[in-house]
């Protein structure tokens, strides 16, 4: 969809909420629809090729609207209101565009909460069943778990709202957890007495989109019954393309597995998405019940209760615009998304590489590039300075074994060769002037 | 703003937001402004006479934009990307509009969850200052938290997630927490060793909109060193009007206060908004500063880094709803929809009076009525089943104090009078044969 038809949906769009608002009073204020029904009105896989946004219209007559509960008809009296007023949809159509962001990559802290939540839980009633005199404090006391010293501080971050000890594993010369290093930290620790039973596992760090290996770590979690969790926040969109599939190898050792769509799946803030292996390791949690959540559908298996698999209880119909964006750039818009983003990363560089002042700091799988002048972390830093006052482009740094380092990451949905071939030549003056201050 | 404002505003909004991402290019990657220049174009109130549209969106131009770091600019590298797309903007102006939601009142969950870890990190770093050879979990083993047994689900279960007792306290004749039940407890589980920290008061259950007496519960916080939560999720909003303010008496002696202006401030979900008294308790407690997450500002003390404030990093421009909804309604607008849904609350009330089969259960002070047919739970279960069977209109029960009761809660920004009258006639109706059946 480009933007002359962007300004003809989007009206298209305000003229159905409109309607839909003042037509509301006369919609059947509840669902005539039991839960499943939408399954077998919507195909079970993406479409490979991108279809035509009337359809996309029409369905949500015919497949979403029935399965709607009208909560803003004048005859719903349940629960408590949900607001909802005209300049807030107008102000969230701008937020949507802005897409500036309160500082984050999304959610993906939450799902490894959840995930180490889920983990706790599990690993205390084990323990609790073998010996019931156990307290839940004294076995949380020993608890431990594992992450990659390249992994995302939300990580750690878990650790610490969970009340569990966090133990980082150094990564190897390709910034990867393996087998060995944490292999040694578990044999320490379970001769100090401790309890390992969670390790966070990256397939895309942040700092410079390492992956770990899963072939390696997924064996002794298997192993020593420790919950595996996936983190490919960034890398995840990525695996709709077969050619990025073998990063993935492994994934069946995970407990489980999260990614942002929000990302790099051309989704809009927020949503991130979560699998579980086993739903009731989730959902055994933090379950509970009270009267006014109940539901006749809640024993019957035919819908799954979210609610407890997350920590607010609320979530906004997000997967809308999942079902949007699949049906409007189909499979295979989606993989020309990724694979653009990938190739100007290579472009960007192998401009680096022809410039014998820079050095590539770690190895380019995606679109994200570690790059740095040769020579001392204070240039570096000079560098960085210069680029982002210069307010032309925007960079942020990260650390790779003690050397500071620049990270040039494909970002914008609009990035074209051009823009990466004027911030190569942008950075490069920048570089020059920093070294010829140096020499001075 | 009424439907063909919205119809005319939201299309122009649509060719604002086409305008912006066709121009992106041209933007200033980066703002030129530096953190504390919004205060000062700003009022520090909410107008009192609602504005008018174009003056809001010539303010974005004029205030908002120059503040923004265009994360869709084909020259912004940083980080990871951040997805957008057209028919993912679509989708959203959607979902805004349906505003139907998977299970939640939205995050006051995610409130009370902050501010127990808080409450949680404070008290142990505490009692560790006194005695450093307390282990973290031998203090959390002794923790308890106290609660109302009309307080939340989603209290105990933030509990549940912080791995510390939880203990409801016996609410009165009035549904209120109130010093004695709170002191008894308290003195139960001193003598017992355990070490008291948290309390949770409700201003507006969910069951019946009963309101905590503050006045009593917060003096024994103080003098015990407990945190006060305060959660209005509901009733929050209310505290815009004069004569409702009486019911925040005590709010001096809260630790953190959260309501959901998503619920009846008329901004969609999701939009919940907490105030904490000492900030750094907050921030204090899972605050990680990871290279990639660094800015020039970060100890300036001239922005507020609310990644610190929160479970997830992430957070959308939420603040652009609470703007463009105040301006547009005023604060006169928005007093205005408090106070009508408190009437119709009444007149539903007023009616239910007037039927001497039926009574009301428990004081309406807000927009929720809570009645039921004189007799057995069963008679009030089979009247609940008739009415979301008919599907006219949506309830949801409550249990008070073992008694089986309807909620009449009025939600709808589109419910009249006449909404309320046609609901009354049609309980009554069914009520009428489920008393007849009752008596076959």
């Amino acid at each position: 969809m480009n933007v002359s038809e962007f300004r003809r949906r989007g009206k298209e769009m305000v003229d159905y909420v409109a309607d839909y608002l003042e037509g509301i009073e006369g919609c059947p204020i509840y669902p005539n629809v039991e839960p499943g029904y939408l399954q077998p009105l919507i195909p079970t896989e993406a479409p490979q090729e991108p279809e035509a946004c009337e359809d996309i219209i029409n369905d949500i007559e015919k497949i979403i609207m029935p399965g709607v509960t009208h909560w803003h008809s004048p005859y719903f009296f349940a629960y408590f209101p949900m607001a909802s007023s005209y300049p807030s949809m107008l102000a969230d159509m701008l937020c949507g565009a802005v897409g500036c962001i309160g500082f984050s990559w999304g959610s993906a802290s939450e799902a490894t909460l959840v995930a180490l939540l889920a983990a706790r839980t599990k690993v205390t009633r084990r323990l609790q069943a073998a010996s019931p005199e156990l307290s839940q404090a004294a076995i949380m006391e020993k608890l431990v778990a594992y992450f990659s010293d390249q992994a995302h501080s939300s990580v750690e971050r878990a650790g610490l709202i969970g009340g569990v000890q966090m133990k980082a594993i150094p990564s190897d010369g390709k910034f990867a957890m393996r087998a060995s290093a944490l292999q040694e930290a578990l044999e320490q620790d379970k001769a100090a007495g401790l309890i390992p039973f969670f390790v966070v596992a990256t397939l895309g760090t942040t700092s410079c989109c390492s992956f770990d290996n899963l072939l390696e770590v997924g064996p002794i979690c298997k192993k020593e019954d420790m919950w595996l969790h996936i983190d490919a926040a960034y890398a995840g969109s990525a695996f709709i393309c077969p050619e990025f599939r073998h990063l993935l190898n492994g994934v069946e050792f995970a407990d489980s597995f999260n990614f942002n769509p929000h990302k790099w799946l051309l989704v809009n803030f927020d949503c991130s998405a979560m699998w579980v292996k086993k739903r009731t390791d989730l959902t055994g949690a933090f379950k509970l019940d009270p009267i006014y959540l109940k539901h006749s559908h809640q024993d019957s298996g035919l819908i799954t209760d979210y609610r407890h698999w997350q920590i607010p209880l609320g979530r906004r119909f997000r997967s809308l615009k999942l079902w949007f964006v699949f049906r409007m750039y189909g499979v295979k818009g989606l993989q020309a998304h990724i694979r653009k983003h990938v190739q100007l990363a290579q472009k960007f560089e192998s401009l680096v590489r022809q410039d014998s002042r820079f050095e590539i700091c770690a190895e380019v799988t995606l679109g994200l590039v570690c790059f740095r002048l040769k020579g001392s972390n204070q240039l570096n830093e000079a560098l960085l300075q210069r680029i982002n006052n210069a307010k032309k482009i925007h960079l942020v740094p990260c650390n790779l074994q003690d050397k500071f380092v620049l990270r040039f990451a494909i970002c914008s949905r609009m990035v074209e060769s051009a823009h990466v071939q004027f911030a190569w030549e942008h950075i490069r003056e920048l570089g020059e002037d920093v070294l010829r201050a140096e020499k001075e």
